[in-house]
């Protein structure tokens, strides 16, 4: 395969990204460990700043850390609530803002700001540049999982110093996102923020020119 | 078109990710507007915190605040320099870290910290998500690109608060990436810091189950 892509794999890749949606209504049944391994690949195609590729990828199994993990959830949420106003507040209780309870594979993703790897180039004046590497890569598995019919749901509404206590990861490992993937129980192009009137999306790009 | 992508398209953007480089090495013939527009459309489906969309883009057509950042780069660079030792600082002054001289379009990216689109929703715990969000728009966008055979090169070697006061931006503005873009002189599936001899990529992505 060459480094040429058509018109046709081109539209079909915006059309990809109008898919992608932030899931955070799973299906209970399993994901194939296999179809989740292929997904899993996109990390090791991930851009990342002097190659330090610094993504710490733990895998929860566990009832009891997932059950951390959820009550971290609920506890951050109840906090967000009170921090929001009247009708605002309204509509966030009735939003679903995780899929904890329900999807299959729980991800919870961490970058290793100490690495060696890459001997910090690019990062020196901007470290937190590692950071954006592992969100980068989040990003690629996102279109992979969603390319083959999977949804991912990322959440933030945790505590982060909390989650690494309770995961008991390295000191120098820093909390970027829990990943809920599994089965979406249906899809949109619409993200759900917007179809219940939370929010609404631009639409174009304000780009100033200097 | 549905949500259903074959397998077929699912091979093909795996592909894409491999191709996707930073790209330091531009030809200086210009890009079509048209075909850059269509590109930054990728923004409007990018996913973000709350519907936060706290992208901020400065396009720097003046060869005077260009010229600010590449002294910037150029300063920053030096520094970094003299950070790395014997053999590894042999090789990093061999390395070419920047496009900036020849690329024809140049992007400075900033994050909003303080937008108040999507209400805050999901950046309580965690504000650095907003950064977060702006990385993720910025990979699709990158994708994209390297779809339509355009190349990215991910400038972070500079001094983030110097850029931001070269630039002029609003005191909230995080400062995120330099972004040059252009048309490569070659195109590569292996990352160039691997062709030199700085950094391998691991072969597989290691996860812990726990």
């Amino acid at each position: 395969m060459t480094g040429q892509f058509s018109p046709a794999f081109r539209e079909e890749l915006a059309a990809l990204m109008r898919w992608r949606r932030d899931v955070r209504r799973f299906r209970t049944d399993p994901v194939p460990e296999d179809l989740l391994a292929r997904c899993l690949q996109a990390f090791t195609l991930a851009p990342s700043v002097g190659l330090s590729e610094p993504w710490r990828i733990l895998r929860l199994d566990s009832p009891r850390l997932r059950a951390h993990c959820h009550e971290n959830f609920r506890a951050a949420n109840a906090r967000a609530l009170t921090g929001q106003d009247g009708e605002r507040a309204a509509i966030y209780s009735r939003l679903k803002l995780s899929g904890m309870a329900e999807a299959p594979i729980h991800l919870a993703v961490f970058c290793d700001d100490a690495t060696a790897k890459g001997g910090g180039l690019g990062a020196a004046t901007m470290p937190e540049t590692r950071a954006y590497s592992v969100v980068g890569a989040i990003t690629l598995f996102w279109l992979t999982l969603r390319a083959a019919g999977l949804g991912l749901g990322w959440v933030s509404i945790l505590d982060p110093d909390r989650l690494r206590l309770d995961l008991d990861v390295p000191e120098d490992w820093r909390f970027i996102g829990y990943l809920c993937i599994g089965w979406p129980e249906k899809e949109d192009t619409v993200p759900e923020l917007e179809r219940v009137g939370w929010e609404t999306r631009a639409p174009a790009l304000h780009l100033e020119t200097r």
